[in-house]
């Protein structure tokens, strides 16, 4: 049967609010919605067997913050977007302040896959530094970074490659960034989603085979996703039920707009700015740090 | 008013069939269909000003090849294509063997638009060599090269900096690269094509405000294009209209889907390959060298 | 004969000396020490024909800062060699504030002659912008760019290209920005050199055949440059000078280092920043800006 | 005190004929010269304690082939340095045809350091194929591939993080290529060394600090080498010592030269060449192919 992609939680909801009856409750799932440093945020928590059934995600906290209002660039854009995406995540991190895993998923040569290796390239990366110099560095939280690559480079599916590097490095917790798909064009490079479910099966731009999550890898799993594409069937398929036609062929349609994706033409710089969010929004939750103070030690 | 965007002549054909009353007949414009190599060849001639004014496209050849079949990777795809591609552009060159200037136009940093600086890596640049030893270069044609960049990253239109160089450099005729929009899915990456008329304002990937043609640029000026993006607002006019539904509002549709772009999830690897069989393609016309011996000189 | 490579005037002043006998006075050449914004700078006018002979430089005005303490990265070390270099720039530019064209002359592939197009990344693009909104943009000097590429991948000499561009683009200036080679370690991404007698045959990292000067152009070209490597002969034959020694075969030992460079291990991040310095420093002279507004403006 | 540096068995080998006395023989080494497919090969034989206290090197063979004769170009020249290298990684590899890991070391944004992970890039990976679909791929010999990355964005040594892969896919052999430090400009972008011991702490141009060995990984490891720097001190004290002078204070020279390299101007264009070469050597050795199929493969 065609299925409508989506990768964000949000989407999920308004998926299963559009195909059920009015008047049906959605049980199971808590969503609220609020702002934060001027970027709203919608909270969609699953929260048994049942929203889990009626969203297709695992239960957990999702947060979407629409970023929209980002690229108007006004005032204090940058630095609100990174401090709102750091406090998200502290609420998602366990207690414990061990060492951090950041794992960048996806394929740096492939733009719209390309936000998880280039936000790993805004981490500040600790780990060696505290372990070859620990009174320098004894002010910081252990931090290593993993780009796993893609697949088809390394014949080792994300997930073991992961498994295999936190047996060494022993993080408290992975925070794993991804390119996510989304089915409006409203929101790929102007939503970020994180959560405490790490990342499912088959998402991704990539399409990853095996989940990155806390029973697969044995520690606490926060995923942080930008949709960056849109399925063009999906699109497609919303666009046709919205003039009101219903096509006769849905998964003929599927088929001849296979492998096609809808992306925005300014996508490379789109992702590098919030590659750079991201990255910073990980730096501003894990150490104690200022953006300013972020921004030398990177440069 | 909401104009379905291409850059093909094919399409500009097609659009005109759909609009026009069946029993119309489409003057000043002829068009025929054949095989070469085992890829499908169309070619549309633009004969007088109602063929202009048709399909909004300068009087001139226009030869669109079929590479669909490329993609299956079946028995010597790759040198056909390099052929049929170069037979095609011999029979648009200029009769004088005098030295080329070949154009790559367009941004190497975003993908669909890449295909021009790509093509531009696999041409045998050959005028200083000639230059500095003419007796062991003396079988070759004086070919030299440039990548214009995109107008943000130079202030320079691609027009004027080809007219400052082609002063300097005095070709004979001028062959420019370039990404193209299509509208349909299945053109793109999949279709080449050439024509005499040089590049129009306005058209590619990454609109050119200014054309470059014997009339800009005081030589004969192919030009070679590849589709690499349809246009979101085009596809999406083209389902709904496909579905049997008149939209109420097709202005809306465009706005929504501004900026956004469909292309192939491995447009990356299309692309590179797609630019190497126009780089030698190029190079099979203008220099008298099979494709083994233009692959050992460009290695 | 063996000849010491270097590109800097203040080397081909220091070869002189150790060369003549030390009660000769090197006549037509002026030399003078100071300091600016804390970096040292030495300023050595080559007066007339007698220096242009002692030197091997063409008349005119050769400023070198020693941006060795940059790289202690000490309080303001950024700002202040921006300022130090646009000040030498802003007293070598014409008095005319028309157009300027910035060329990044070199290899962007090859680290140690990436400094041009790394320094052309940093230049605030104006042209394009006036002459489209002339009122917004009103207050800024118009700008434009062009990165030469590498003549074995355009066939077409750099002084070729920007005179082409120079006649549609019609600066009052030019300033190419160069890789240069130096004969002493230590100044190796440690120094710049500012001329306001452009770039002569046969220098540079890359080799440019031809001059750009204001002979070849037509406008005044200021210079640029920073030294990336040491001839790896030039350094052998000062080293076993130094210790004393005469080895008996000088151009046996050229010949044996022949094509080998001497370059810092951390040559990328050293020529990526000093590629900004010289690019917000010919921002700095040009436009009337602070640098945290050339920052706002260049992200 | 002052050391020379050498990563290569060969020079190591040098070394100790040069300052031993003329009548001592080297025990617990053994050395042997031939040709394979018309370039020169040495065999170094560490065979025990002695010879691991005279060299500095562990026990186990060190093979260097000579391919200065590659830049020549002549015939067969490509195909000839394949089999040659292939053929000693044949003699190297243990019986069991179990899964192999090849890591790519090194940085791949630094030319000189960027051997291992382009190497990497021309090998084909297998693992996930055959983990897919069994029976087509049935004749291949599982491989994957990983790039390590450089210590400062990772905050992982090497060692550790190919010890954390190496326990999820069980190799039966891995296999580390990286770039080499050399004492001999005549030997940079020249030789390959392969050797049965892995990698020692301190070699390679990146300066790994843990070992990268059977010891540390549990599984045999092959190394394979390519000299693409000097270290400018060693050059300096070399260059001193064939000229007869003793300079008063080596360290200060060392000093002196710290952090300069002396690498081949062209040096990107020959890293890559040779990164092909191990490439290819390594599928060649590892798969059932011919060099033209593996060429079709990775296409």
């Amino acid at each position: 049967m065609f299925q409508k992609r989506t990768d964000l939680a949000l989407e999920a909801r308004e998926l299963w609010q559009e195909s059920a009856e009015k008047n049906t409750r959605l049980n199971g799932v808590k969503a609220t919605k609020s702002r934060l440093e001027g970027y709203p945020l919608t909270c969609v928590d699953v929260l048994d067997a049942r929203g889990e059934q009626a969203l297709g995600k695992p239960q957990g906290s999702y947060r979407t913050l629409d970023l929209s209002a980002f690229w108007q660039r006004k005032n204090g854009f940058f630095d609100r977007a990174v401090r709102a995406l750091g406090m998200q995540l502290r609420e998602l991190l366990p207690e414990e302040k061990g060492p951090a895993l950041i794992v960048g998923l996806g394929n740096r040569a492939m733009t719209p896959d390309a936000i998880g290796p280039l936000a790993a390239d805004n981490i500040l990366v600790t780990r060696h530094l505290i372990s070859a110099m620990p009174k320098h560095f004894s002010g910081f939280r252990p931090v290593s970074v993993f780009r796993t690559g893609v697949l088809g480079t390394t014949g080792v599916e994300s997930a073991e490659a992961v498994r295999g590097l936190a047996a060494e490095v022993h993080p408290s917790v992975i925070i794993a960034v991804d390119a996510l798909a989304s089915r409006r064009t409203g929101r790929v490079c102007a939503t970020v989603q994180l959560s405490d479910t790490g990342i499912a099966p088959g998402s991704g731009v990539g399409n990853h085979r095996a989940a990155l999550n806390a029973e697969t890898l044995g520690v606490p799993v926060l995923a942080i996703g930008v949709p960056t594409v849109v399925d063009a069937a999906t699109l497609a398929a919303d666009l046709l039920e919205e003039s009101g036609s219903t096509p006769p062929d849905m998964e003929a349609l599927q088929k001849s707009q296979q492998n096609l994706m809808v992306t925005p033409g300014d996508i490379d710089q789109k992702v590098r700015d919030l590659a750079k969010v991201i990255g910073y929004g990980i730096n501003w939750a894990l150490q104690d740090l200022e953006i300013e103070e972020i921004s030398a030690l990177l440069s």
